[in-house]
């Protein structure tokens, strides 16, 4: 068997997550759920949901991997892992979950599933190290490409399958690896997660038939071909000190929107408190606002470039209608990302303008640097003013709770069912989980 | 739209093959039924068509396109198209053929199926011609990364979609494109057939709902990323004089055996003749013959490998086994190279030995000039010798019957009626060939 082959198939059988681990694999569930609910129980309206349900009747695994795959990334609003450079859990656990909806469900072992979860994680973390910037410049998708190795390496551990297999599905998987990031700003980004998902379950049940598949030799070839002969195949000779999923771990998103927008909304956020205080109330304050100046280093707005959105999907990537939503509202909810827009939150946005700092250096220069400044100027000629930056965001304190609330703002009931699930406070937890999921997917 | 893909979409609407293309058409049907039908029928005993058999249990479009694609290319038997460097038909005809499965047979319009099958040859060969040697070199396999968008060009064109739904489909499918080099000479090969014909079938299917896909720079992204930026737009944009599958047209191939090894195998056929000649009778020519030896320029054997086969799979591969066989048997029959291995025929391949001709120059250098010269050196002292080259085996005369019997060998009443189908003696054949598929592969 081949370096990277083996060197899998070793770590598969030496892989014992601590507590730490499990803990934050738990996180994980809850916030891809969370994402994953909201567009199953159509709390936000999605095309590519409705298209996908009517085109797969017979619920499948592999058919149940490919809607939770895409319901899971739809929103764009789920987890990232930096050494991936993608989005693993709305692959790995898309096809964990679909590989459990016809098994006895009061036998899944909640533990076995959590580390196979952050064996995905650990792949996919490892295969991103080893293919990474390259595959990416190349122009190929992440989330897809490296998700379909992850999810079907979590397969085989949570089924506990033998090297001769697990080596045989993780070729049958490689082989499949696709996903063109050409693609980005359209449904087909989220279908991509869906598709790994769906061809990870796929290689699993080939591998375990007679069909010959080679046992060595894909992976290494899927990191050669990828990266033009660049990637780095030694990556999974070193030993790790930690874990993928602890460190660097998972990044959980805080609002509905394009990650470029992210600061500037905390930065909102922080500024509306000030508002308050000096005016009482928030709709006072607003009547105050002559404009809103918003100033970021060069290039930091080449995601969230959308000026005068004209969707719900749109407004995710507009800086100006994320600060007003947020001083809006206090808080970026689905549902102002996923229906017509708010003539409110419209008019208050019209007020942003953007300005290039050009005092600093480009964002390309350092993107962890990069940062939001915002001046709200009042009618007074009073500013009130702000600056928040990506570190600031990622040490926002991850609420679980926040997140079910924020995707399913209007049934609260049903947020903290979830939530209250998500704790693993008794065995069979992933079980009845399943069963939830399999209410709505199985029926639809 | 981009160039690429408004070329694509501009071309099918003014696509009209003639009488000389549409009766190639007919004769790729043809040869790509004999194959398929020999893998599904079980006439050649095959561990993955059992597998995906039951594996693929609802016989949706989907699991037929992929059944089908791997039964055509799982004896690597069937045609090969020389701008694809790939087995066009093997992923065309399976998502067309899948795509009827459901129809109302009798209303299927056989130009319509032929035409849409010219299409699809059209398109893989356009796109070979943008994508070689560079996708090839870098570790793609051409008959599934092209063979998808083929297959959903000439899907779009049965069905007559318009240049919104057929843009949208061929961005869906290219983002699918997958399928490693790597997998040569396991099963995984046919598969990749077989994944993209489904693929295929599912970017056709999506296409068609509200799931928003982008309708531009997708197939122009896949050229480009897997060439490592050396692909060639603009080969969609010179006016072609000839239809890619009148020139260079497609390749069928009349041995069961890798085409490396179909020189040798003629050139044994030649000299075969020339034995019963002198001696009366091929037993008693066998008897005298002490040794055999088969040069070739260097490296003109690297992909007929291999010299003592294990099985029939890997006799397909041995030009040993290949000489014996057709010098016993004046044909290659398909049971010889797909069970266990007859020992008369072992015997003789181990009197033959391989030599290389160092006076010629090497094979990589000009593979088009490749040849085997056979010398049968028998007990009387004398030699009979013979030489092939490529040319005289593309020359050889392509007998759709003798396809058929070769590939139903114990059947000759089956493949006198299905070579009487693919005839098209008579409207609605495209029709009665589907029912005839169906029988086979819904009840399997």
């Amino acid at each position: 068997m081949d370096t990277v082959t083996s060197a899998i198939v070793s770590k598969m059988n030496a892989f014992h997550p601590d507590e730490k681990a499990l803990n934050l694999a738990k996180l994980g569930i809850s916030d891809f759920l969370a994402v994953t609910v909201a567009v199953i129980e159509e709390y936000s309206f999605d095309e590519g949901w409705l298209a996908l349900k009517s085109l797969n009747k017979y619920k499948t695994e592999q058919e149940i991997a490919l809607i939770l795959g895409y319901a899971g990334h739809a929103l764009d609003f789920d987890d990232y892992h930096p050494n991936m450079r993608g989005h693993p859990s709305t692959v790995v656990l898309p096809a964990l979950f679909a590989s459990c909806m016809k098994a006895e469900l009061d036998t899944i072992d909640d533990k076995q599933f959590l580390s196979a979860y952050c064996f995905g994680i650990e792949i996919a973390g490892l295969l991103g190290l080893a293919v990474m910037p390259w595959q990416y410049e190349t122009g190929f998708h992440a989330t897809s490409m490296l998700g379909v190795v992850a999810a079907t390496a979590a397969l085989c551990f949570f089924h506990n399958t033998d090297a001769i297999i697990t080596a045989k599905a993780l070729g049958i998987a490689a082989t499949q690896s696709s996903g063109l990031r050409a693609q980005f700003g359209s449904a087909v980004k989220p279908l991509h997660a869906g598709l790994a998902a769906k061809n990870a379950v796929f290689a699993f049940e080939l591998a375990k038939t007679d069909l010959f598949g080679h046992k060595e030799n894909i992976i290494p070839a899927l990191i050669t071909t990828t990266t033009n002969g660049k990637g780095n195949l030694s990556v999974f000779d070193s030993p790790q000190s930690d874990l993928q999923i602890v460190k660097p771990g998972l990044e959980f998103k805080p609002f509905p929107t394009c990650a470029g927008t992210h600061s500037a909304a905390l930065c909102a956020k922080w500024l509306r408190a000030d508002l308050i205080i000096r005016y009482g109330h928030i709709d006072k304050a607003i009547t105050a606002i002559d404009k809103i100046e918003v100033s970021f280093p060069k290039g930091a707005d080449i995601a969230a470039s959308i000026v005068s959105p004209k969707d719900g999907i749109e407004a995710r990537f507009s800086l100006e209608f994320v600060i007003a939503a947020m001083l809006l509202k206090n808080e970026l909810y689905l549902a102002d990302f996923s229906s017509h827009l708010n003539p409110t939150i419209v008019s208050l946005a019209n007020k942003v303008k953007r300005k290039v700092d050009l005092t600093v250096p480009e964002d390309r220069e350092d993107p962890t640097k990069r940062f939001h400044h915002i001046k709200v100027y009042l009618n007074s000629a009073e500013v009130i003013e702000g600056r928040c930056d990506r570190q600031s965001v990622l040490q926002l304190a991850n609420e679980p709770l926040n997140k079910w609330i924020a995707c399913l703002a209007s049934d609260k009931v049903l947020a903290k069912n979830w939530f209250a699930l998500c704790q693993f406070r008794q065995p069979g937890t992933i079980g009845r989980i399943v069963a939830m999921l399999c209410t709505k997917i199985v029926d639809a």
